[in-house]
Formats: C-alpha cells, structure tokens, sequence
C-alpha cells in the first residue's frame, strides 16, 4: 500500500471507505452533508432515485450479518443499484479459491462496488490495494465491518445521529461504554470523533473490555461507570457479544448490568438532555435496561434510519468518483 | 389488542391480514373481486404493474418455506415493489434480540410492509398491535402462516379457487380431509367458508388428527370418508406433514392412504364435477393418488396461479390505506 | 422424449439449451454472434437492456453453486427480467415434492424460464420433456450444469473466447487438460469444439481421470503433458475437485502439479501465442501454477466477462422463441 491514503484518489476525492481512522474532516463533513437529503427519501411514497442505476453492487459477505447486509441492500436498491448479495462463507472458500481470486472475478462480472464484510481485520484493504495493483480504479470498496478493525459507516451514523440532535461537535462530551476491546463500532467512533473534534471522548469498562493503551486513541478511561456518565452530552451504549458473557472476562451477566448496564438512574447523571445510542442488536437487561432503550433520550431507532441515509451518500459519492 | 377488528382501520377498510376468522363477507369479497384482473397479468408479455412502485416489501420468515416466500416475492415483484428476503431464523434471534425489537429496527429503514411467517401462532398479531401501539399506522403485516393458528392468504386463494369454477359459494358442500388437526391451511378455510356462507363444510379424518371440538368451527365431523365424500362439490386434500407420518397419532402411511387417500374410486362417491385441491407440496401416495392429482378434476395447480393473484390483491389493497 | 432434437422447436430454432451435443454448428454460431454486442454492455454506465423485462427468470439449484447462479442472476437481471433465485436443496426436496411437481408448481406462478442445475445427470433434459409433455412451449430450460453430463453457458463462453483471440476454429489445436473423466465441463466443450470443427481436440491426463473410450468424442489422448502440450494453440485446465485429491485416483495434489500442473515450463511447449483457459475456480498450486494464471497468455478472467454476455445472449434467443 502507498503511503498515500488509500481511500482517496489523486484528488483526495473519496474512492473507498475502509476506515474512519485517517480520514480528512472535510471528506466527513461532505458524506454527512450528503445524506441530510436521503434522510427524508425514506419517507417519500416513493423511495427510489436513479443515481445508480445500471451499477452493480456486490454485497460479499465473508462473515453472516443479515442487518447490515439488508441496511446496505436498502441504501443500494434506493439508489437504484443491481444488487448482488454474495455469503461467501458457504461458496467458493469453501472450494479453496483465494480471496483475491474471487474479487477477481467478480470484476470480470463488471462489480462496480464491493461492500465487504470479514471476520478478518485488513481483508477490505487488501482487495483495495489489489484492485488499485489491478489499474480497477473504476471499481470501488466499502468496508461493512472487519475483524476488530473497522465499521466505518456505522460510525458515519453515530456522527450523523450526534450532529443532527446536538448540531455540532465542539463541546460535546460522548461516552462509550462496555466492550471497547472487541468492538470495531467504538474504534470507529473514536477516530470520528477525534478527528471532528469532540471536546472530550471517554470509554467506560471494566479493565478486561479495554485494549491496552487505549488512551493512545485520545480518550479518557473510565472504570467506574457513575463518574464516566457524569454531564455526558452523548453515551454510545455498546453490545455485549454473548460469547463474552460466557468466557472468563466477565463474572455474569447479572453482575454487568449492575455496573455497566445503563438504567434511568444512571442515565440521570449525564447531562438533562443527553442522548443515548446503540448500534444493535440491544441485549436488553443485559447493557441497557428497557426504560432506557424505549425512553424520551433513547435515539436508537433514528440512528437505524440515518444508517440508510448515510451508506446512500457513501455509495453515491463513490460511484461518482 | 383493542376490541375493535386489529386487522380494519376505523373506517372498517383492511389494513392488516392477520386471519380470515371475523373478516367481514364484504372484505373479502372484496379481496376476490380485486384479484380477477391481476390474474391475467402472468399471462401477459410484461408481467408487472406499478403499484407498489417504491414500496418496502420484507418478507420476515422465522420459519423457512420457499414456496410460501416466492409467491409472496413474484406477487410484491408483479407489483413494482422492492422486496427484502429476511431468513431471520439465522440472525437477529440467534443474537438474543426481542421479536419486536427486530420489527422496529426493519420500520426505521422505512419498511412499508411485513410478510411475516411465524412457527408460533399469534406472532403476526403481536406484530400488527406492536405497531398501532407505536403510532406506526402506515406499516401493515400480512400473515404468511403463524404456527397452527391460521394462513389467510392460503384460505383465500382457496375461496378464489372454488368461487372460479363454482361461481358462488351458496348451496356447495365442502369436504376437508386429512390432518386438520395441525393445519393452519384447514382453520382459516373454514372459516372463510362459513362467512361466505357455504352451505356445509364437512371435515373428514381419524379421530387422531382432529381437534377437540372441532364442530364448534360450524362444520359436520366425518371419520370415514366414503360417507364423507358423497355428493361433495368441492375435495380439499391436506397435507400429511412428514412427521406425523412417524409418529404415534398414525398407523403407517400406507393404512392412511388406505382410509384417507383420494383415490378415482373414492372420489366416484362425490358429484361428478367435483373439484380436487390441495395446498401443497403434495405426497404422492399418501393423501393423494396421482391419477386424482393429473386428473381433469384437481385444480391443484390454478390454486397456485390465483395464490400470486390474491397476494397481489391482499398486497395492494393494504397498501392504499 | 421424441426423436426430434428436444432442444429446437418445429423450426429448428432453440427453444431450451440442454447440451451442446448435437446442436446445430449455426446455433452455436448464431448464439455467439448475439453474444458479441452484449460483451460491451458491462462497460456501460448503464448496464441494462429491456429484452426481458417482466419475464421471471428461476434459478433452480437443485446443488449449490454461487458463482454459477451470480453468473446467471447478473445476466437476467442486465436482460431486465425479475430473478427468483430457488435453493432447492433447502426446501420442497426435503419435503417429500418430486422434482416435476416443483417444477408445476413454478409453472403456475407463470415462470418463464428455468436455470437448472442439478447433481443428477438429465435432470434439466427431464425437465424440458415434461414442460413439451404438458404442451408449456412458453416455457424454457437452460442446462447450468447436470452431474457429469453437461455445462453447455461454459461449454459456450469458452467457444466464445477462443473465437474472440483465434478468430476461427479451423486449424486450431486445443488440449484440455486434467480430471476429464468428472468433467461435465470438458464434456461441453469437447461437443463444441468438435461441431465448430476445430483441427484437433486433445485431451491430457492420467488413466484414472479419463472416461473409457474417450477416444469415441473425436480426441486425441495423451498422458504425458509435456508431449501432449505441444504446439496447442488453445489450453484449456480443468479443475481438480478437492474431493479427488484425498481419494485413491490421485498420489497427491504435489505428485499431480508436477505431472499435470500447468507451468511457464510446460506452457512454453505450446505455440508463442497460446491462450490459457480455466473454468474457475482455481487451485493455484495444484492443476495451475500462479505465474500462468495471472499471465500475459492467460485469459481466465475475460472467461468469465465473456460468460455473462453468452448467458445474455443463450437467454434473449430462447425467451423470443
């Protein structure tokens, strides 16, 4: 890979989403201000637009998410795309082909977009990097989530989600709280934010959900969840995997919820007009109560109808370049 | 659930199609009349017509069944919408999330329709409350089968099917044979016979395969169906699910096909243009002989070309509320 | 099924592509002819044509194959016909329907054509004798692959790029080369190749990964590579199924790449200007060596550009029939 940032063309124009980390301000700017109007598609009687249309999207899925694959299917069939859905896992690594050859040929099927998912971090880069190897530079990525790595357009609507209920970044205060370590959406999140220039991010979790050295991502640590709340503009609740709940990391699921779980009474902590996010899908009573996820500040189903708007701008804003 | 009709608005129009039990006469027939016209579209060149053009179609399936999924996949197609397969079996559940959180994150993408299959009875319902609850009065589900409880669209390709070749349901009698126990296809053509006012609905099968009380549905109980059969216009043959073919409620298939298989000699007994039907997939055999189901008497397969007819019919007509 | 070739109607044109034994040299050369323009539509801004709009396209895959099916699925859709893609395996089969029965089904909601692919050798022939048997002469097949008898869209789009970089078949030397014996895709080919009357067709592999009189086809048989490889100016590799690597017609995957494998060494043998073939995927390392897969000679990947255009023009032809 060049030390060029491979996402950006030789006019720093968007050319594939593989990570948030990196990513100029003003290129974030430009995919949330793109989305402001497919916010309001959704609620047309009719939903589509021709921008795609004609174009071929390959939703190839190395590792099963029926959510993303069907926000992205949305966004793409909104646009007017040919979708492809493509579950590798039961196909052709199974018949020993290698990652490489396949994304070969489906650009010899004339794919105009990958959206990949894979349960290993660096695997979007690489097909990148390959088909930039490749001269393919007409044929663009987005990664849909990546090991621990990436999810960057689920952090794109975590942006979007924050900017439309709190307008701006500066002097905002967000908290990201529960599995730091295993979650591609709170590292996500992090280099947004940071590059977008909250004023303060801080992570709250137990010492065993934490990567080591997270503060080298710009954030403040917070074990004890009371005074991480404290007059949080924004909390980013994040899901508990239930292998999680299962290995030695933790000691129950009980006990989580007793410290990291976030009920109305550790709500009130944060600010009186706070919001609280999650990515989904909410283990309820596990890291969120009810009361919380259904409440007046919970803004959880809007971030799911942003998610569409903001991968329509991504996929647009691509296929233009 | 208010005691008002879950599946009428309040100007008593279709908004949800839940269960053919207490669906006024007038609405369904209604339904039929709408279905005439889209019932020639397969045979035209350009099968589609605009009307759900934009539209979200997800078709939610908690429990697998391709046929039931394609129909309602050509019929939303046949209509210009854009339709997502959700096999959610494989996903969300498996990730611990509630029913009804996975019914709002679909509503936040702007779906405009549920599908829904469901192994246990009542989902469906739950679902269409779920979303009145919510002020979500521009999202409607339509019953693709819930456990034993009923199969509306099912029930009413049926009533199509006996209103095309016997032109009005006054004065026929009706036969149901086999395991109307665990039927679905059985409840709810029982009970759009009884409010299209059939003049008899007979249900004929072993003891076993018959639900307590089951005359309490408005329908005459018969074990042997020689005495059945006799001067019936119209035959529905159920299916004999694999499974109970294995257990204790059964003999053996053979004994079954000796007593309940519609045989040519069996079905002399009824008059002599009398319609043959069954909902499928048939098992040869078993509940049916094949000479009866080639013969010139099944209707097996028209009931297939109305069922797209109807769920395009259900489809649109809930969609203009 | 009728003396008559099953795949030609009373006209003599194609009205389901079943093999390419026996097929006229005009049809081949007309479906090739119509496959040229359709090679261009993928570079397109917008890829689409309206021939099939409105017509329902079924991929019905008895035996999973994604790559065959996205291949299909890409070239209906670029016709504008709605696909219905079928896992048969996963449904009506374990259900107890019998092949045909599936096939009424689908008939009834108005399929107009059928993509069949299937373990058991015949079965799309099956298929097509039924639907002419019922007199559905609306309705057409096209083989995507039936056990070890044929693959004709492969057999096909291979013809189509030795045409496209030879320009005409007389006078060419072709070898095929590898497990022959499983290879429903050498089988097309060879039927191609001989109608097209190339010069020569040879096939190269070790006794126990050829059929019994193979001879009888109209090939040469060699078993040593280095001899048979000479002066060809068409190699044609097959792949090596896993499944034979473990089993007792093979010493092993490294003792076959060093006889069977195709190497810059062993490819020198052929002419200067010899193209290399592979139906994919590719075992790099066993049948096909990674400096000739990705070679200047090697045409693997226009292969597969050339399939969708052969399969866009295989459907076009039938369906206007």
């Amino acid at each position: 890979m060049s030390a060029r940032n491979p996402q950006l063309n030789r006019n720093g124009e968007l050319t594939h989403l593989l990570t948030l980390e990196g990513l100029p301000q003003a290129v974030i700017t430009h995919i949330l201000d793109t989305a402001e109007p497919f916010a309001s598609i959704g609620e047309r009687e009719v939903k589509k637009v021709p921008l795609l249309r004609g174009k071929g999207v390959f939703n190839l899925f190395f590792e099963n998410s029926t959510r993303t694959r069907t926000t992205f299917e949305i966004a793409a069939k909104r646009l007017s795309a040919d979708v492809i859905n493509l579950n590798i896992g039961a196909s052709s690594t199974s018949k020993g082909e290698t990652l490489l050859d396949t994304v070969d040929n489906l650009c010899a099927m004339n794919a105009d977009m990958f959206v990949v998912r894979h349960s290993q971090s660096g695997a979007p880069h690489l097909i990148a990097s390959h088909l930039e190897a490749m001269g393919r530079t007409h044929v663009h990525v987005v990664n849909a989530g990546d090991g621990r790595h990436a999810h960057p357009t689920q952090g794109l609507l975590d942006l979007y989600t924050i900017r439309h209920y709190k307008r701006e970044f500066q002097g905002l205060t967000v908290a990201i709280v529960g599995d730091v370590l295993h979650s591609r959406v709170a590292r996500s999140l992090i280099h947004g934010l940071t590059t977008m220039r909250a004023a303060e991010v801080r992570v709250i979790a137990p010492r065993t959900l934490l990567p080591s050295h997270v503060e080298t991502l710009g954030v403040s640590v917070h074990n004890d969840m009371r005074e991480g709340l404290r007059d949080c503009d924004v909390i980013v609740m994040l899901r508990l995997q239930n292998e999680r709940m299962k290995g030695a990391l933790l000691p129950s699921a009980g006990e989580y919820f007793q410290q990291y779980g976030l009920t109305l009474d550790k709500l009130a902590l944060a600010k009186r007009d706070a919001i609280v996010m999650h990515p989904g899908p909410m283990n309820r009573g596990v890291e969120i109560d009810s009361p919380v996820a259904d409440g007046e500040r919970s803004v959880i189903l809007p971030q799911v109808t942003f998610g569409i708007a903001v991968r329509m701008a991504v996929l647009s804003i691509i296929a233009s370049k």
